[in-house]
Formats: structure tokens, C-alpha cells, sequence
């Protein structure tokens, strides 16, 4: 069976790359990355080494046009900046919940469309994509919330003729149960890059760097990129 | 409140678009066109028109490159024919339900991604598009149903933070009743465009070149574009 692993280059779908080629042999799956226009294109060359690495053929496609009406934190056109605050302390700003700044809007929607586009053409049974509860916690990103990943299912799985379903396998867990199965399935997270700024080293203080560093301590490891920079 | 119209130029997105004007007001209405590598650009020199025919901004964008893998009979890298039956016959050649040749893998999924990512993105509420009850039935168009927009409405109010939603005025009509609301609203139907070839004039024999003609017969009404040719 073949299967659509929609590829970033960060932990997450790093993780998910690792556990689809383990399931369905790397013959059977293919990784899609999405340009939307963020604000450095570190995660994409990211992206494709893992893909070398794991042997899958490689797609990149370029959505940038469509949010070039967005202010987004996380564009390179806009002119907010990144918050350099856990997500935790940002939803508490918010109030207890509410959209992060550096939600891109209906982002993971599109990819997750155009995933299944891609994967229809190509004849695959499903797509395959990284979200996990932190993500959706306090609705920081909608698009990552079970509610949606359901109804998103469910409409890709009409929309294609019931040809085609998508998979979150980390769906129920946190960022920390990832790194727990990437570190069993030996995914060369120094080849990773999850930092929202595009600086040589991360920068260690923006949501997706403080929650990286805390899930690899929580199994008692240290992220390889801190690591080299010792 | 501001709306996003999908409008690719044929019949029943250009009654979309002057429904939503009319209840908007053009001021609020923006039309969104989505290239996806048909084999003709005909409609899509339409749907500018019928834009500028109701004073709307007009934005187009290409993701034909994620179709550059599908064999749909309607793309242009495609060597499949287009099939000059109804839909009736070539569902009966399905056996009674099934996809037709024409169906173009979970492109209205992607479409009404990319227009809830736009939408969002110029702050506003609704997603129009013109799915109805003939491109649903037998599930010859399974990104048409009801089943599909329901789900597709549910996972794109999540996927916003619940700040937008589809509409779909005609999910339960027929494109005569389309035709019908159309004539009432005096859509200017000569500058639509709906045949899947792209000749100087509709084929008049391919599925929707049939549907179209019907609708107007339906309506007591004769469809602009045939009157032209006489």
C-alpha cells in the first residue's frame, strides 16, 4: 500500500517518516513538503535530507501565492515578528486559548488537500501527517485539533470517492511520546530542523524550541542539535 | 461581512457569485479562480469577465503542478479523451455510481482549502461554491456531495478557530434550478464558459456541454452561447 507522509523536516513528521517506512517499506512511501512562503527555507533543505536519508522520492510544492494576503508571524513578507515565548505562556496571554500568532491560516487543511490530491494521482491509500495534542492544546492551532483532523478525514475519505484516508498516528500523544518512538526508530533528528527563525544555530527561545528541547529532556536525552553547538 | 467566491467561469459559480453580490454586495465579494492544469484556458478568461462584469476583485492561482501526476481526462498533460456522453450514460457505463473521467483527484477539496486559506487570510467568513444535486449523483463527482461539503464545512470552521465557514446555495438543486435563480438575477450567461474542450464554440456532446443545454430547455430558455452560434 502506498502512502503520502506530508514532510516538513522537523521532529514531528521526521518521526512520521520513520514509522511509515517502517510500516510500509520505503518503497511505498513518498514525502510531500509544502512551501508557503515561511520566513527561511532551512526546514526545506531539512526536509529533503531526511527524505534521501529514508531512500523516498522527494516532492516539494509551492503554495507561497496563496497566504500572500496573510500577516502571519511565521511569512516572509510579514512584518510581525516571532514570539519568543513557550506556548504555554502564549495561550496565556490569549486568554487560555485562542489562535497562536504563528498559525498560518487553514495552513495544515491546504497541505493536507493538496496531500490528497497528490496522493490520489499517484494512487495511495493514505496520507500521513505529524500532529500531536501540544499542538492542539488550547486550540493554538485549530488545525491540529482532533475535531478536525476527524472531519478533515472524513472529507478526504467522500471528497475522493472513498479512495483515501489520512493517519495521525500521534494524534494522542505529545511532543515528548514522539521523540520516545523517533529515538526507538533511530530518526536522525540532527538532520531536523524545527526552529521558527532561520539562524545557523536555533535560537532556543520561540514555542517550537522551547517544546522540542523539553520533550527530548523528558526521555532523558538531549536534542543533537544542542548538542553540536557545545 | 466579507465573502470568498470560488468562480471558474461556468454556469453555476457565475450564479454563486451574482447571488453573493446581491446579498454582500460587491464590495464584500471577492472571486478566487484555482488553475489546475485544464486543457484549455477558455474559463478562465470567463471568470475575469464575469468578475469584472460585477465590479469584484479577481484573484487567480496555479496549483496545476499538483495535479502533473493525475491522468484526468480534463488535464492537459493528460492523454485520456475527454468522453462525449451525459453523465447519465457514462454513470450507467459505472455500472449505476462511480467516479467519471472527468473528476480531477479532490480538486474541490483543494480548491475550497485554498480559498478558506485566502479567506481567512483578508478576514472573511465564507467560502461560496457552487456544488449541486446532478454532479453529486451516482457520486460522479464525490467532491460534490453532501456528505463531502458537510464534512469539508465542519473541518474548515475547526481548522479556522471556527471564524469561517462554506456555503453552498445550490447543494440541493439541480443546474436547472441554478439556471432558474441565474435567469431571475439576469446572470450575463454569454460570457460563461462550461464546454470541457476549449474551441471557439461548446462542443455541445461532452457531459456538461448536455447538462448545460438542459438546464436553459428546462428554464423554457435558450442558453446565450447556442443562440450565438446560430
Amino acid at each position: 500500500m502506498k502512502v503520502v507522509v506530508l514532510l516538513s523536516g522537523g521532529v514531528d513528521s521526521s518521526t512520521c517518516l520513520a514509522l511509515a517506512v517502517k510500516q510500509h517499506g520505503a518503497e511505498n512511501v513518498y514525502a510531500l513538503n509544502i512551501m508557503y512562503g515561511q520566513k527561511h527555507s532551512k526546514e526545506l533543505s531539512c526536509a529533503q535530507k531526511i527524505a534521501d536519508y529514508y531512500h523516498v522520492p522527494y516532492h516539494l510544492i509551492d503554495l507561497s501565492l496563496i497566504f500572500s494576503k496573510s500577516n502571519c508571524s511565521l511569512l516572509q513578507h510579514s512584518d510581525q515578528p516571532i514570539i519568543h515565548k513557550s506556548y504555554n505562556e502564549q495561550l496565556k496571554d490569549l486568554g487560555g486559548s485562542g489562535t497562536v500568532s504563528t498559525y498560518v491560516p487553514f495552513r495544515n487543511g491546504l497541505m493536507l488537500s493538496c496531500a490528497a490530491s497528490f496522493a490520489q494521482s499517484i494512487g495511495a491509500s493514505a496520507v500521513i501527517y505529524g500532529a500531536h495534542a501540544d499542538d492542539a492544546a488550547g486550540r493554538a492551532y485549530p488545525d491540529c485539533t482532533p475535531e478536525f483532523v476527524e472531519y478533515m478525514n472524513k472529507a478526504i475519505y467522500e471528497g475522493t470517492g472513498r479512495e483515501l484516508v489520512i493517519e495521525a498516528p500521534f494524534l494522542n500523544s505529545n511532543k515528548a511520546g514522539i521523540v520516545k518512538q523517533g529515538l526507538e526508530l533511530k530518526v536522525p533528528y540532527e538532520l531536523t530542523w524545527s526552529c521558527y527563525e532561520g539562524n545557523d544555530q536555533p535560537c532556543g527561545s520561540c514555542g517550537t524550541c522551547i517544546d522540542r528541547k523539553k520533550a527530548f529532556e523528558l526521555n532523558g536525552a538531549v536534542d543533537p542539535l544542542l548538542q553540536s553547538t557545545k
